[in-house]
């Protein structure tokens, strides 16, 4: 029998409005509504090299950045849930992404791998570490919209790294 | 016979090291490495009803925008390969996730529906509109790298929104 007595769900909502005038600037509003509602401009282009004028972060920059704070706040949220003591940690990323094009159609994309390298400062023991990053990945908002298998971790355990 | 003769392919590579002292500010730092090498901030922070402080984007706000300015730096670069002339253009998303918790155990999170309304302004026909708007679905690296099937995409025509 399931209990889902105390079992809630909660909704999480962000819209954006992005116009594009000319070239690659892309002017973009994202916006968290409700009662605790905020808005963000958080504009991109392209690099000089790419067509564009490198007024603002590429795409890609942002997306790197929203994957791998997702996974650290969710380890510092889930940290204080589980009652496992840490101290600061850190998170390195790597996203690697591959196009193919025939002559100058357009090109089609897949990502390629992307990789996350977790270290986690504090007494906590590894089965503790483990046990944090295994649920910060299931609270991650972002990594549980991308395709499955897509995401490997890899957590410090002493001066060893293994696979999380 | 496959012509493989003018199949290129083409490696992106973003990577980030994030840093996380206390509560839920992280200090992110993301790089696109190589010839055109830049760098950027991009620090994340919740809001303060989420226990955090406000002093920067939520991660989802940055993934927001991240996938609605990837989709229209596309449709751009793609018009001209296409050579499928456009005016300005608006893209309207709405990314929707569910959170389901028992107490305060960690929440497991899902997404629920990715929208994009996207509005192409110009001259235009429809069909050349959708084959643009195909051609950006494929070509997006944010969007390569979701579940199939999360994103739905709207497109204007004429006073019209049709599923694209």
């Amino acid at each position: 029998m399931i209990d889902t007595e105390n079992m809630t769900r909660f909704e999480v909502i962000f819209d954006a409005e992005g116009t594009n005038r000319s070239k690659f600037r892309n002017d973009v509003k994202v916006h968290l509504r409700g009662p605790y509602a905020v808005s963000y401009d958080l504009p991109t282009d392209e690099g000089g090299i790419h067509g564009g004028d490198g007024t603002a972060p590429y795409p890609l920059a942002y997306f790197t950045s929203a994957l791998t704070a997702c996974v650290m706040t969710q380890i510092r949220a889930f940290s204080r849930r589980l009652n496992i003591s840490i101290d600061g940690f850190s998170v390195k990323t790597r996203c690697h992404w591959q196009a193919r094009q025939r002559s100058k159609a357009p090109y089609e994309s897949e990502p390629v791998a992307f990789t996350m390298e977790v270290d986690i400062e504090g007494e906590a023991s590894e089965t503790d570490k483990r046990r944090l990053l295994a649920a910060a990945q299931k609270g991650c908002f972002v990594e549980q919209s991308l395709k499955p298998g897509l995401v490997r971790h890899r957590l410090k355990v002493g001066e060893r790294w293994v696979d999380a």
